[in-house]
């Protein structure tokens, strides 16, 4: 590329919801916006986390001026650890958000080693040839930044993850005056979410969840126990509120609850007065009606505090009749069922139930924004090139359509595929190249170890198991000594399929011979092969299943 | 029990949505309704359907007089083939779902020895001490039922899956007339369906689909492709209007389309002028703006015609820039993500999609009562016991509060689980037995033998993937003749893990001159055990994976 070149791209993020990673590059400085996880569907077997393919910042090291975070949530954040090993540059983000990024660090030893600088929306940095500079925006997380990328082309727009709440709590507001500003100073190109893009209107208040809260506090009669996403401080500090007007205290259950509420009272992101706080052991030392439980598990993690108090397995906590339950958050596409599994097991304890998320209850509004804060964010900006990003395809396509609405031509927004390259020089965009990108997998330690062959093994032996079959043969003559033997797992039970596995052996006693005959009994390859497809052959047509076959030949 | 006891009971439906199976019996009499199947979750790995434990049934083969079908939906119908072949009893149904049971029962040969007798709701039948008569009810599969069983005690009212609509399409009352008789008559015992309980309100009428339909049609410029459920040929008589008023030809695509509309054409329950269907070859010669393509796949289901159309696979027709796809249902949850990916594709392929379901749309109602419904239900009913069935805990928990809300007392309802049974004698009822209930899975040609065994080893397996240590031991001396061989499959690529592999058998080595010097080495379980353990923590600590290990030793 050519020198005098700004060139955007993502790594992730785009046509998926999770793992956003995305790329300034101007000439030889290159800065890298967010670098999040994805939790794998499950045609993903045994997969713990998705990440970046992050080949070309590899390949491209001496360029990465920074990596800086817009905020704190894991698809932004979640894969940092596995970047850090690789690529140890300097990281930015806000005080909160480098709150959790330390935690998560901290766990994977990795914390002492890393350069973790605090900015704010105040903050100026310099990267070569490309500086930076930040506004606040609301979210469902506190202290998030959108970044102004000023490059000698001119000015890029990230928005982050963000909505227009006017009414926030603790003070989260979107800094709309200085957005308007950077609008009038131009804008070359806009990079924003597209989350809520088929979603008419405007995403409402957090405050409104606050005021369902306390509702629901006030007629509550026995404890509360109340679940939310740790991450979200504001919430927690309605609940806090909540608690306060009716009295009660306030015990947090759940790792990340108490780790993340820590992490916002020791840098001063909630207001928990002395005392209100109680540890769970103190819950049965309380009258009922003086309690409040905080917890995880809102989205039906089976190991989550919610999902074990709701099968009375949560160390001596118990859920008792007229116990008062609140899902203040709604159930995320792929979750339902597990939500509703605690759900049923709460009614079952004889508990009171308030769930069904936003549209049911109003425990519940989005972080994203919807269609009009994304056309408020358009407008204000005035873009003269669009990327919409982080979300699914429709949803980047619905945000064409907002952007057409409010005056962006339709041939100047770029909907891109993760590596798809928009290069912009002297004013004028153009999408011709691509490079390297895709989905990592971690696997345990392994980090991109398994590939699409594991994976297809995987599925085999999960949907009907396997056989293995040994023939121990003689190394001159190739005369079968022993076997052959066959053990099964996932497939059958043996013991209940006795004629079923004689056949298997005389299949291959058969097949060797036969090979015998015609002198290739010393072909393993071909050994195997035919013994793989006339016992597969035959336990199709008897059980209607296709186990892995997996033949061992034992020469002696 | 005793011979003058009426006893009301589930083997499938209850604290779950799907494989529906309930039983009414008098003394030696039994009735059964409805034989359903249910689609596994991905944690059943390999399972292709789950149908119930009939264990009771077939302990009681003498007694049962026959199987009544409310109507022809799967979780209603789909367990039937795997019941014909342990008890063949006659099946009663109406002409319509006894058209579904035909197509079943042909694909898998059994329709030959089976006895299918049509009903309708002016039939009588006598089972012994039992005599049923017959409702109409409205939902969202034509021709359904409600069963009135006459016994010696009283009367039990079982509603099948309903709704009330005052306005169906093609004449699908409910006959309330004759519904507000039987509960004149007296209802000892109602079960009713539970599936909407959770939703406040009146279900919408069928005919607010037709008209959306027509809307979407009038504005259609292309061609146009919709996806229903083939069942709901309600649905699919106004899409044919909606094509007559817009002068198109209507084709239709997908195997258990084409099937269900023929049953519906031979047997009266559809109208379609002749000339109106096209074959799908004939697509292409007609001008796109003369085309209406009628498709299975609204679930997403990734096999069926929607699925295939949207990735450019189904055969030579082809999804064109500005076509009007339809999906004229809500996902099923679960079936969220399936769906997302075809309407990401369509548009991709530029095709105006119309999706999300009945509340953003109006493409879709539920073929379930809401609230208001079923109070309905419940009050022309008048019951003394209530019932609530078909439905997950929390469904059950509110019908029971509905019921109170319109005058049953709280302790007349009786909330179930499957082979819980309910006695009345003499007027009073109790709920103090149970019958064996359960999951009978399917799996290819098996039915019941694959347990929880097969399903832990097929879950290790698909997580972590395996590896095969084989070794070969002289008969006499234990000494080690050949190997340790090792295979992996789904953990990690051998070739990639050289040392990984080499340690493995270092260790197997080991821990065979271990017992060797404790000369336990004929102990082939220990040698296995020993193996397993220090080859399984070795490969923790290196992989953080669990991969099974399957040690195979050879004497010869």
């Amino acid at each position: 590329m050519n020198e005098n070149t700004l060139s955007i791209f993502a790594l992730g993020g785009i046509n998926e919801i999770g793992k956003n990673m995305y790329v300034v590059q101007y000439g030889n400085d290159i800065v890298v916006i967010d670098c999040g996880g994805k939790f794998p569907d499950e045609s993903l077997l045994g997969i713990d986390l998705i990440i970046p393919d992050i080949t070309y910042l590899e390949e491209n090291k001496e360029k990465i001026r920074g990596l800086i975070l817009t905020h704190g949530h894991e698809d932004h954040i979640g894969g940092i650890p596995y970047f850090l090993k690789k690529l140890n540059v300097p990281i930015y983000g806000t005080r909160f958000t480098l709150g959790l990024v330390e935690l998560k660090l901290d766990e994977q030893k990795l914390l002492r080693d890393s350069t973790l600088i605090p900015i704010d929306s105040e903050s100026r940095l310099e990267f070569g040839q490309i500086s930076t500079s930040f506004f606040r925006i609301s979210h469902s997380i506190p202290d998030c930044l959108g970044v102004v990328f000023h490059t000698p082309e001119g000015n890029v727009v990230h928005t982050g993850d963000f909505k227009f709440d006017l009414t926030p709590v603790n003070n989260q507001y979107s800094d709309i005056h200085k957005m308007a500003e950077i609008g009038n100073q131009g804008v070359l190109a806009l990079i924003s979410e597209s989350t809520n893009a088929e979603r008419p209107g405007l995403t409402p208040s957090e405050m409104l969840v606050g005021s369902h809260i306390e509702d629901a506090f006030l007629k509550a009669e026995q404890k509360i126990i109340i679940s939310t996403f740790a991450s979200n401080i504001n919430r927690v500090q309605q609940i806090v509120e909540a608690s306060i007007k009716t009295n009660r205290k306030l015990a947090l259950l759940g790792r990340s609850m108490v780790n993340v509420v820590s992490v916002a009272i020791e840098r001063g992101y909630i207001d928990i007065p002395d005392g209100m706080l109680i540890e769970p052991y103190q819950v049965n030392e309380l009258p009922p009606e003086k309690v409040v439980i905080l917890c995880t598990g809102s989205q039906g993690e089976p190991l989550a505090a919610l999902s074990r108090l709701s099968s009375g397995s949560y160390r001596d906590i118990l859920i008792l009749p007229n116990d008062t339950v609140i899902l203040a958050a709604s159930p995320i596409p792929g979750n339902e069922k597990g939500v509703s599994r605690i759900v049923d097991n709460l009614f079952q304890l004889g508990a009171k139930v308030i769930y069904g998320g936003s549209n049911k209850t109003g425990m519940h509004v989005s972080g994203h924004g919807y269609q009009e804060d994304l056309k408020l964010m358009l407008t204000l900006m005035k873009p003269t090139y669009f990327i919409p990003i982080h979300g699914e395809y429709r949803m980047l396509h619905h945000h064409q359509l907002l952007a057409e609405s409010v005056g962006v031509e339709k041939n100047k927004t770029f909907i891109l595929n993760n590596g798809d390259v928009v290069d912009i020089q002297h004013g004028a965009a153009r999408q011709t190249r691509k490079i390297p990108s895709g989905d990592t997998y971690v696997d345990g330690w392994g980090v991109g170890d398994v590939g699409d062959i594991i994976l297809r093994d995987r599925k085999q032996l999960s949907e009907d198991g396997m056989i293995v079959i040994v023939i121990t043969i003689s190394k001159n003559e190739g005369h079968l000594i022993a076997g052959p033997d066959t053990i099964s797992r996932g497939f059958v039970f043996i013991k209940d399929s006795g004629d079923l596995i004689k056949e298997v052996n005389q299949l291959t006693k058969h097949t060797i011979e036969e090979l015998q005959k015609e002198n290739r009994h010393h072909q393993w390859k071909v050994v195997k092969q035919n013994i793989k497809k006339s016992v597969g052959q035959y336990l199709y047509a008897e059980t209607k299943r296709k186990p892995m076959i997996l033949p061992i030949i034992i020469e002696i």
